[in-house]
């Protein structure tokens, strides 16, 4: 690493005061770690404006002007008082970049903070909530498995339970679709449940925990009663968006704003932990009673469709005792033709399988093309407009209701969670 | 079907001229067919004036004017001469709805048309090329199978041999990228190959197949001498956009501006049959020699991660002899940690395994977090910046180079046809 060799050279560390000067320009501040975008070639300082810089450190010179401590986190050590006055938050920490820090030695980054770190790094939260926190798991969102959705669910109805006016789950971005698509199917909510979460490590001077955590508390205070995830809306520090839990998904492997609504917009934007627009109707807040159904088949496969997939893959599938399918086809909702065989086989041993497609924006349509209607009658159901990620916690939420295939397929094809988007066809596409 | 029921009670049938009265508004104009996403309630009228309107049928009443004949494509039948003075371009058809009609009987459609039959449905295209042409299959692309790619580059080669200035394929939408990347890692050729379909069936008032053609024909005669995609770049018939074959994704069911090129830009735009801006670097005309190179692997399987996946899946493609896996992980490229121990097995037995996200924008990056450095310890391959289906291709034809693993594990992260970008981290993303 380029920017390594040189700030070793100069025997500069993270969080020392150093001058940096290159051409006719000098910068004085603090070094700060990089975000993993960087060039290699760049360092980054915090002046005392409080503005960070980027500097190419090719043909620049650094002197130490003080040492420093790495930045710390900003724990405040006191106690939180409740405030009788504010809405009682609970933040459920499960993990993810938000819940992290990094190891400076490794460079990696792991899950450490509980919910209750995640507060005392984020002083600014107490002024807006009372707070009750709990630490359910500490995984990067990646290894969550679909017994967490459940133990998930249940502490967040604990917590609406006991009087929470709002639930805040702190998740790695992973998976967080996925999680936020099970608690949606297993949770009919009084108040707001909204999770959130970051894609750069509470620790760093880049992260955008703060900003997420802040604004997901206003979606929890707010009317919205419904399960939501609230992540950056853009590269900067501005609003928010809180997307309806079964219409949201990852886009970016590392941009803030990777999280989109598909086949939907955005229910809302936030600004400064507050409502800022509504785009869409939502559950209002004490609409609904708590009602949980955490039932969960959990031996279904999400299957891609690609040009040389063999009729195998199913036939092991049916033979392993999978319960249910959901396939990612390509276009409408397609299969090679010579798949057919085997899905009849599936339909035939009560198996449902659920067509979804890999364009991930529009709708399934198994009517256009002779190769739908084979399928069709072969007994795939169509996944409409849901994501193949929504698709999938759903099949696994049916048939943990039922193991009847008609019933299964009515619940695919019946809104549950807002799930299916009859408006959604053309309109909503990138953005 | 509301419509239908409601055309069969005037007796009318498509291609009647037909005066549909509602509120104070009369229409009178001919009856046409309607897209694929039409409201049910809605029946689509040509107006005299040539513009097509949607009529909602509710508590509207239908007269029967005249008698008509279902539309007709304008085949002239004129025997095709050449020119001296203009390119010779290359026409093959190999299916998809460019080449399909609608069977007015199931609604389905069907391929059917020859490159021949799609000449003489765009007679236009006269005007500006010389074509010869030819029927290479007549498939829906979902049913494109890994062989067929191998024939359509051989294909492509003997036109070129034959003096071909320019090559346009006629190509399903659904697995067209595939194709595309595919003809990118077989050939490299002295002279454009521009794949193009259409979301509408050639014979449809709605068609989008001709604007693609005539501008595909346009790329074909320019000097962009790559593999690309070229299709509507908006809901309009406006411009078309012409995408790199290794990085264009079909992103939309039904949209007519489907396809996006997957970090990176098109590499050009496209207006009646011209080039209208050229945004990225390209390899001209004449600076590569023709040379093919169809040698692929094709026990290679596109496997996607979900929470809840199991060990086991990696395991039966390793037992059933497969010789490489693209995993489409979560996030920056993961899986979850108690599948690195399968990782390792396939590592051990000198399959590889290559990383890609479902968040299918950005890049790779196993170094991030401790989940991707496990991953990477147990030998799985980053694809960088390619998407699942680039990725899957490309190591498909890398395992037909090399059946070494570490030269594969090269090939794939060296450049071959523009697949990777080393500038896409974070600048395209939904455009
Ligand atoms: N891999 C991390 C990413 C993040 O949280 O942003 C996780 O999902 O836990
Ligand atoms: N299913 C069709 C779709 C199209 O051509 O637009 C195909 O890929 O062949």
């Amino acid at each position: 690493e380029i920017s390594k060799e040189f700030l070793d050279k100069a025997n500069v560390t993270i969080g020392d005061r150093i001058l940096v000067s290159k051409d006719d320009i000098s910068y004085e501040g603090i070094l700060l770690d990089r975000s993993e975008d960087a060039k290699d070639a760049y360092i980054v300082i915090k002046l005392d404006s409080g503005y960070n810089v980027g500097v190419n450190i090719e043909s620049a010179t650094i002197k130490l002007i003080e040492k420093g401590d790495k930045p710390k986190i900003g724990y405040s050590g006191e106690k939180i008082e409740k405030d009788s006055n504010k809405d009682n938050i609970s933040i459920i920490s499960t993990g993810g970049t938000v819940s992290s820090i990094i190891d400076y030695k490794s460079g990696a980054v792991h899950p450490k903070f509980t919910a209750e770190d995640l507060l005392r790094a984020n002083p600014e939260l107490l002024d807006i909530a009372n707070y009750d926190v709990k630490a359910l798991y500490n995984v990067l969102s990646e290894n969550m498995e679909t017994e967490y959705w459940v133990k998930a669910a249940e502490s967040v109805a604990d917590d609406i339970n006991d009087g929470a006016d709002g639930i805040v789950i702190a998740h790695g971005t992973d998976t967080m679709h996925y999680t936020s698509a099970a608690l949606s199917f297993m949770i009919k909510t009084p108040v707001p449940i909204v999770i959130t979460g970051a894609q750069r490590s509470s620790d760093r001077p880049s992260t955008d925990a703060f900003l997420n955590i802040y604004n997901a508390v206003g979606a929890a205070k707010s009317d919205i009663a419904e399960v939501t995830v609230c992540m950056h809306n853009s590269l900067n520090d501005g609003d928010c968006a809180l997307h309806k839990g079964t219409k949201v998904r990852k886009m970016h492997t590392s941009r803030r704003d990777t999280f989109r609504s598909i086949n939907s917009e955005p229910i809302a934007l936030l600004s400064d932990g507050k409502l800022k627009s509504i785009n869409l109707p939502y559950i209002k807040r004490g609409e609904n009673k708590l009602k949980l159904n955490t039932n969960l088949e959990t031996k279904v496969a999400l299957i891609k469709s690609f040009p040389g997939i063999t009729s195998d893959i199913i036939d092991y599938h049916i033979d392993k005792g999978y319960k249910g399918l959901v396939i990612e086809g390509t276009g409408l909702g397609h299969l090679p033709d010579y798949m057919v065989e085997t899905l009849q086989r599936a339909n035939d041993e009560g198996i449902p399988v659920v067509m979804t497609s890999q364009c991930l924006y529009g709708t399934i349509n198994m009517n256009v093309y002779s190769t739908g209607r084979l399928l069709q009658d072969a007994g795939a159901i169509s996944g409409l407009d849901m994501t193949p990620e929504t698709a999938y916690v759903k099949l696994a939420w049916a048939l943990g209701q039922s193991d009847n295939l008609d019933e299964v397929r009515k619940i695919i094809q019946t809104n549950i969670a807002g799930e299916l988007n009859e408006s959604s066809s053309l309109k909503y596409f990138l953005n």
